[in-house]
């Protein structure tokens, strides 16, 4: 299989992770971001809306979304599971990870997209009043991982899963490209990030 | 099994039609948004996001986000699946649910944050220029859905799945409540719009 990737981008990089926890080889082939090849017509043809990651299969056909793709893993390699046992834990599983994704990585993409780095590309005309209050709403969901953190080890319970894989490339992301790092007084949530980053996967695909 | 919702929120009416589709009755415990009783102590301790809706089971537990939710109850009732069959089917519905959700929902959310009914409430100071991008954008999401469902009958392809039903209570929501209404020559997507609306978990839970 083919991930379409683009190196240091952050969501074929939970896709990397993901696969590697499962010991899944993907074949990489990158995609020029700074080129806009994500919107060429090839691309185009593989995922209707100009984004990667994509995976293609042995047959051709191709899925997009980094969410979808790691479930079609997870169907691959069931055990050990990410998003869950069926039933109840899925669900909270997937409740956690909705938050981290609706409430924190769209907050950073908001300030992402409004921010000097995409403004210099001249793709976006900022709006820095987006930008501002997307800072503030990250800044205060770290606090409030924070404390969820003082609670329990991993973003959703007591074991890792794919929350913890999307909080991860989220957080470091930000913090690398975005000028938004957690503070340093927010002990519980540097210490999840310091256990998860020395997973193998992890360290096989750093930020 | 207990769903806190809201009458006209279009989050509990992804979840009512949903539990319509399966068969699974549900009963209903009006939150009020008005009076900002999502954010109440009782309420935040069964969904720490302070939103609804929220599905409590009979042993008390909680599990908040409409899809999380939607997702437990395919699991106490499995077949007619309404997320794919597991495999490349659900990767597929999933991806499509996905488009819809962080393309067009988000941005009807980004609209109404902005706007005139939640800045006469006072809980927010609306960026004028946030939301006529917005706005803009989904008026070109609109576009694309109706050329994809010129090919399709259904949002992730053949038959009716959840993208389904999250494509139509967003669509219905930005119709009534942001002024963000489909243009009248769309006319396969409003062909799709007829299609699901006379379903009868559709007219059973209306905008």
């Amino acid at each position: 299989m083919i991930l379409y990737d683009f190196p240091g981008a952050p969501n074929p990089r939970r896709v990397l992770i993901f696969a590697a926890e499962k010991g899944i080889d993907l074949q990489r082939v990158t995609v020029d971001l700074g080129k806009r090849e994500q919107r060429s017509d090839a691309m185009l043809a593989k995922n209707p809306s100009g984004k990667i990651p994509v995976l293609e299969l042995d047959d051709g056909r191709c899925i997009g979304e980094s969410v979808a793709i790691c479930r079609y893993l997870e169907h691959l390699v069931p055990e050990p599971n990410l998003f869950g046992a069926p039933g109840f834990e899925a669900a909270e599983v997937e409740m956690h990870h909705r938050h981290i994704e609706l409430e924190l990585f769209s907050q950073v993409g908001t300030a992402w997209v409004n921010g000097p780095i995409v403004a210099s590309m001249g793709l976006i005309e900022p709006i820095e009043a987006a930008r501002a209050r997307a800072h503030d709403l990250v800044l205060a969901y770290y606090r409030r991982l924070d404390k969820a953190l003082a609670t329990r080890p991993y973003m959703a319970g007591k074991r890792f899963t794919i929350a913890d894989i999307t909080a991860l490339c989220c957080i470091d992301f930000a913090a690398k490209l975005v000028n938004l790092k957690p503070a340093a007084e927010l002990t519980s949530l540097w210490q999840w990030h310091a256990r998860v980053s020395e997973r193998p996967s992890v360290v096989a695909y750093p930020a």
